[in-house]
């Protein structure tokens, strides 16, 4: 008889063994089709690093929806290159203006404000290649729901949307429900669509779509609030980017508008919620539940 | 009995009753979702007036196919979305730094470069949602098939890829491959993919598909003679853009290699081979038919 003793659930190992199979895919996804400087520039900024949180999200809701988590990896590739090309272009001196990013010049700093313009485009549309063409065994009607997802995260109804009012808001006195509908737009609407696109094309029911969109809401809000949290507390070395930009630019932020102490007893609670939203699933949930306490506790 | 004496393609009332749908179609394709700054922007680009004649392509070649038109219109809005995104991207500052399109200041000129970059991003991931979410009774492996194409296009394989080079090009001396490339990338991929997505759409067979690819080649590089052959010979009123700026530019074009004469010949040329591809068709090819010779005529 196999023992009743229950492993834990081990969640370093877990995110080692799917940042590499990200990594490699990501590392594949770009061909020799693009003009070489094009393809330079889009590789720098792709395979940047970073914790690949997007993409495992992704696999995860695959698993737990009951699919094979390979079929999700172009799926799972396309989420982190949407993400990508929505960095690239916020960086632009048009735009936020930044010029160090996951601790290296920006896109715009090393290949020209063209060229990152372009190499962010082109992320955008191999997105919807890598889950159109590059995808195989899943059914078309999954696909074109992922496609659908994809279509409303990445434009005017998620990060562009949210970007468009983050700038509108720069400098100004800013109250807490445009604070949500920024990070709602660019930051939970992403995090959401990582997890709904991997159910999908694992076919997951109704009843676990929904649980999903509770659990991705939770841990959005709850990510920006550790952000803003981190951009007071560490150092620009830790987190690689510029740290203590928001107060200098005087944007609003939780810790601003709610204090340290509130901020963090937020972000948790946000948490819980999450968690509890998957709980009817258990043990196949616990990769995803795991992720969410990994989300807050994170320090950079 | 009916009569034998047929009636002659009536092409100018084709263009017009298929132009009054896609002007409809495109008023009716942004919703109050985004944020109005942005909305603004999107429509002041997108409604700026225009031949149509991609989406008109899209629709005729769905009708070729034995598909209903209507069911192709939210695809046709999809490739003059990403059309006009292309323009706005290229218009910019850090790219050709155009000031006039349509008659009208650019974009950025009206809206300033960041609204203009998000604008256009989001007309790009609003067209696969025209595809992929705004469709419908088109079943989803059609679908998916049309999302493929259009990120081929948009894409570094594509538009991307096109303006990159072109980027590259500017002040060089180009030989004439290279100008191909740009052309094919820059245009005639986009015309291509109007025609297969049109035809994807009312459920072409293999055969019909690779005939319309050596016609959408055909009337693509046509179209951009033509366009180099304007530059030259017509005034900035009758453009509505900023004429003789490739000239200018020192850029390569086909008049600068060929001559003007040789030019014109080659368009010529060019459009019979297209026309010829689809004589197989008989009468349901000549609103396509009709539509490459319309292209050469054109005076603007």
């Amino acid at each position: 008889m196999a023992e009743d003793i229950k492993k834990p659930f081990d969640l370093s190992n877990y995110l080692e063994q799917s940042k590499n199979k990200i990594e490699l895919a990501l590392d594949e996804s770009l061909g020799p089709e693009e003009p070489e400087q094009l393809r330079t520039a889009m590789r720098y900024s792709l395979l940047a690093g970073g914790k690949r949180l997007r993409p495992i999200l992704c696999l995860a809701a695959c698993e737990l929806a009951g699919g094979n988590p390979d079929k999700a990896v172009p799926t799972a590739v396309a989420l982190e290159m949407i993400h990508t090309m929505s960095l690239i272009h916020d960086d632009l001196p048009a735009m936020d203006n930044d010029d160090i990013r996951r601790g290296r010049p920006t896109n715009h700093k090393v290949y020209g404000d063209a060229i990152a313009i372009l190499a962010g485009d082109a992320l955008l549309t191999r997105a919807f290649e890598m889950v159109s063409i590059r995808t195989q065994g899943v059914p078309a009607d999954r696909l074109i729901k992922v496609v659908g997802e994809l279509s409303l995260v990445a434009g005017a109804p998620g990060l562009v949307g949210g970007q468009v009012v983050d700038l509108e808001s720069e400098g100004k006195k800013v109250d807490l429900e445009t604070l949500e509908f920024i990070h709602l737009h660019k930051t939970g609407a992403l995090l959401s669509a990582c997890v709904i696109c991997g159910a999908l094309i694992g076919g997951a029911e109704e009843k676990l779509i929904n649980a999903l969109k509770t659990y991705a809401k939770g841990i959005g809000l709850a990510f920006q609030i550790i952000d803003d949290i981190l951009d007071v507390t560490a150092s620009s070395e830790v987190l690689g980017k510029t740290a203590g930009k928001d107060l200098l630019a005087d944007k609003t932020t939780y810790p601003k508008l709610l204090g340290l102490d509130e901020s963090r007893r937020r972000a948790k609670e946000l948490v819980r919620i999450s968690k509890e939203a998957l709980e009817p699933w258990e043990e196949s949930s616990e990769p995803l539940r795991a992720l969410a306490d990994y989300i807050t506790n994170r320090d950079r």
